[in-house]
């Protein structure tokens, strides 16, 4: 898919997914899109588990309330190590920021949809401690991220977006 | 430019650009590419300036120490304004980090290098906020990021990545 199609194309998808299993290739080939991310003084401080496994993604799927993505048979959980770069600099945030959109760019590159299910996870009640321990995670890493990944069903939505000359300028703010 | 040969080809760009101009078109093209990556809660805390008037280009570059990107004809500086999505959660640097990362993988579709200059311009010595004054962006908006664009002369360096399977794995940590 040409790269602009992608971004146009991505949305937060919510909906309902087909119940066909995803291959692991393109599991592979999506978390190698995240691998391809730059991160900050190349740490490369985010690391990745898909899951594809029935049983274990209806584990994790039931410690999640409100449920999400009940119908995902597959999904990519984002970990991240918050180690300095230098001196007292720690750009983990910006490094799995950066590997999530290249996989939800990736997912929509290969005909699947996905979505960003983070403040979700990291919120006071630990979801994603919870995933991670599931997931025998170090206590020093954090699950900060749960992407399912699947074919929609349902029609995606695209989130309303502020005209492009509230947000973009030319040589000065608001110019 | 397909997707993944974006991703594949996206390096963090250091060498010299080429003298020509950039097209308006082309910015306007990567910063609608950032204004398409998610933010939390759709908040849509980045904002975007690019910079393509050569008197400017050298009064920002001039403020940088040691200096980046001496011979880039345009650039695009990243705002975000950090606000909270939801109660005391703020998701500004994942929403700028994944426009970013849109922009970066923009940019190379179009045929163009770029860098994320964040660590440099957000250090104690707080270029950023210089840049920013010089650009007229208020008080309560950081200037976080620092891309500059244009046709690469040398070649682009890859960073050395750690191993697949030392990042990435299926259904458990380390599995």
């Amino acid at each position: 898919m040409n790269f602009f199609e992608a971004v146009k194309n991505r949305t937060s998808y919510r909906g309902k997914f087909e119940s066909a299993p995803v291959p692991k290739e393109d599991l592979i080939e999506i978390m190698e899109a995240g691998c391809d991310a730059p991160s900050g003084c190349n740490m490369q401080t985010t690391s990745f588990i898909a899951i594809d496994d029935p049983q274990l993604m209806s584990q994790l799927l039931g410690l999640v309330n409100p449920p999400i993505a009940g119908t995902a048979k597959a999904a990519i959980a984002v970990l991240t190590e918050r180690v300095f770069a230098y001196r007292d600099k720690c750009f983990a945030v910006q490094d799995y920021s950066a590997a999530i959109q290249n996989m939800l760019l990736a997912a929509v590159a290969l005909g699947y949809q996905s979505c960003w299910y983070e403040g979700h996870i990291t919120d006071d009640d630990n979801i994603g401690r919870k995933m991670a321990d599931v997931l025998g995670v170090p206590q020093n890493i954090d699950l900060v991220c749960f992407m399912p990944i699947g074919k929609g069903v349902d029609e995606p939505k695209r989130a309303k977006k502020k005209p492009f000359g509230e947000r973009a300028w030319f040589n000065g703010y608001k110019k």
